[in-house]
């Protein structure tokens, strides 16, 4: 993995947005092309990327429109999380060799600003949990349940899409603040790691549940302090009648929603939140930016303390990168879905 | 109006709840009685009614359930707001010809427990402003859209229901603290009241509009930063697509809802409040319990400085509460709508 052991290519392979998805995205929706490398600016580095990260929110972007991020466009190249290797820098801040991680293409070779880039510690972790534990949606998980949901000892917590990236850490975190937890899940498999592998309290699968409500209420029988929501629709609607006075909700996605043409209409309960008192909050994990420092080191403690496990489901090669898209839409994964490109 | 004055009858007239209204409530769902006036125990007080007030909250309370105060069951009378006064003590806290305010029986004189009961000063406005700006809705409006919406100098908020009691303070104290405001009301003449008397930035009549959000956005050319909501539904929806980041929705009310008897059904958009980071958040006047004198000081004060306008809606005699009750739900009134019983 030494970059000087390879020669750089003039060429890199790239996933295209080829048209814009209708509803779930299909693999005809990208095309794999060939383009050259550009030529390094000052300041800019080369970085061969090992590792793509597929998340949720890249779905919005998409559709160019209804995300917080610029959407992409037909022809564009797609853009996410990758974790990389410099192999040339034209900047001071970074040398050939380094790790990086940062928005970059989906492509095998990416051309960056170094100040856009974050160095990797690989003493810190496997490299890859760059683009998890140790990455956006570790951080994810620690703001949104900590700072926006605000657990305390004792607590019953309810994490919705709890086997995927940032559900996975919810949960773990939730416990290890002693809070009672419960995940919300799609196969009897996830359900297993739930409870088994990571610790919850209980867990259900929804797609073998008729009546969510009652799933919910027979797990929670002190009600619901927290709700971390990831996927929206029916299970949060189950959830929000099970809400305790003061709950908060922390709303981080809405995956059931993604790929609906229309806006899904659903039995209006903003008067819950009245009776309840509760509270239902969104947040975007940048606006945590500032004190990113304090969640690594905090996580890498767990992390190394085997307070916090993972799993990886990794799907080789960036020609795959699409179909591994759509599975994590689909929710094939338990833990965090990567692309491997190289390494 | 010295009880001195009043030989205290031996019955008293009451409204009772007749059944269960189903959907908007009907005179024929509530009945005047008659029933003896039971004896004063230790540490209790007679009253006689002056005002009722008539609120929204009360609608929950018929159909006993889905509410945050206890239900009211058919046979019992009717509960709310009343300003009355002592006319015969039974605790040293109180003394006869004390005014009075508490929740109490919609009846001409009620037995009530002197600790229940908060003493008014008729020097601090007229005495029937404890049941307005220096009471329930004023507290309401004080605590809902400083505490829970946090309005900044500048930012734009909405009110919606803007002619009632609580919205049409809520719509003065953003304009004190030099916030835009819009106001959202149901007809031209509250629209008129609201940009004129009260001095709002704007308002529309939703009753005349096709297009909620495209009143609203002509409105909030800078997006709103600020909703604070008392009625729901589809304005509650066109709100949202305007929200700033960061905005803050403050849950008041849902009273397009009150009286429908199955959920009505809306279009998710819990995502809009990740792409906005923004929070919504229902409460209840009570929980700011322990700070309530801050806030009657503050109304005084602003009150005494003509900073707050404020307009009563009087329907006269305890028969006509359940009229004045359904007319107030069906948004007949401007400002506060009491009933008159005595005085």
């Amino acid at each position: 993995m030494t970059p000087g052991n390879l020669a750089i290519p003039s060429v890199s392979r790239e996933i295209i947005l080829a048209k814009r998805p209708e509803g779930m995205p299909k693999e005809s929706d990208f095309r794999l092309e060939e383009a050259p490398l550009p030529q390094l600016g000052a300041g800019q580095v080369l970085v061969r990327a090992l590792y793509l990260s597929v998340d949720p929110y890249v779905r919005g972007r998409l559709s160019g429109q209804n995300s917080y991020v610029k959407g992409i466009q037909p022809g564009e190249v797609i853009t996410g999380g990758v974790l990389g290797q410099v192999v040339e820098s034209g900047d001071p801040r970074l040398a050939s060799g380094d790790i990086v991680e940062g928005i970059l293409g989906w492509q095998e070779y990416a051309v960056a600003q170094a100040k856009n880039l974050r160095k990797v510690d690989p003493a810190a972790g496997p490299i890859s949990t760059a683009l998890y534990v140790l990455g956006m949606p570790g951080l994810t998980a620690y703001f949104g349940l900590l700072e926006i949901c605000r657990p305390q000892a004792g607590e019953t917590v309810v994490v919705s899409g709890a086997a995927g990236a940032v559900g996975s850490l919810v949960g773990q975190i939730a416990k290890i603040k002693r809070c009672r937890v419960i995940g919300v899940a799609g196969s009897d498999r996830k359900v297993h790691y739930l409870t088994g592998e990571l610790g919850l309290d209980g867990a259900f699968n929804y797609k073998e549940s008729s009546d969510y409500y009652g799933s919910l209420k027979e797990l929670c029988p002190n009600g619901i302090d927290v709700y971390f929501d990831n996927v929206g629709g029916e299970i949060t609607d189950a959830a929000v009648r099970l809400l305790n006075t003061r709950a908060r909700i922390g709303v981080c996605g809405q995956i059931s929603q993604y790929n609906l043409e229309e806006p899904q209409m659903g039995p209006r309960w903003l008067g819950q939140l009245i009776v309840k008192q509760a509270r239902a909050e969104g947040f975007l994990v940048t606006q945590f930016a500032d004190r990113y420092e304090d969640a690594y080191r905090q996580l890498a403690t767990w992390l190394r303390q085997n307070r916090i496990q993972y799993r990886e489901d990794i799907v080789e090669g960036l020609e795959h990168a699409p179909r591994a898209f759509i599975g994590m839409l689909e929710g094939a994964n338990i833990g965090k879905r990567l692309v491997k490109i190289a390494g």
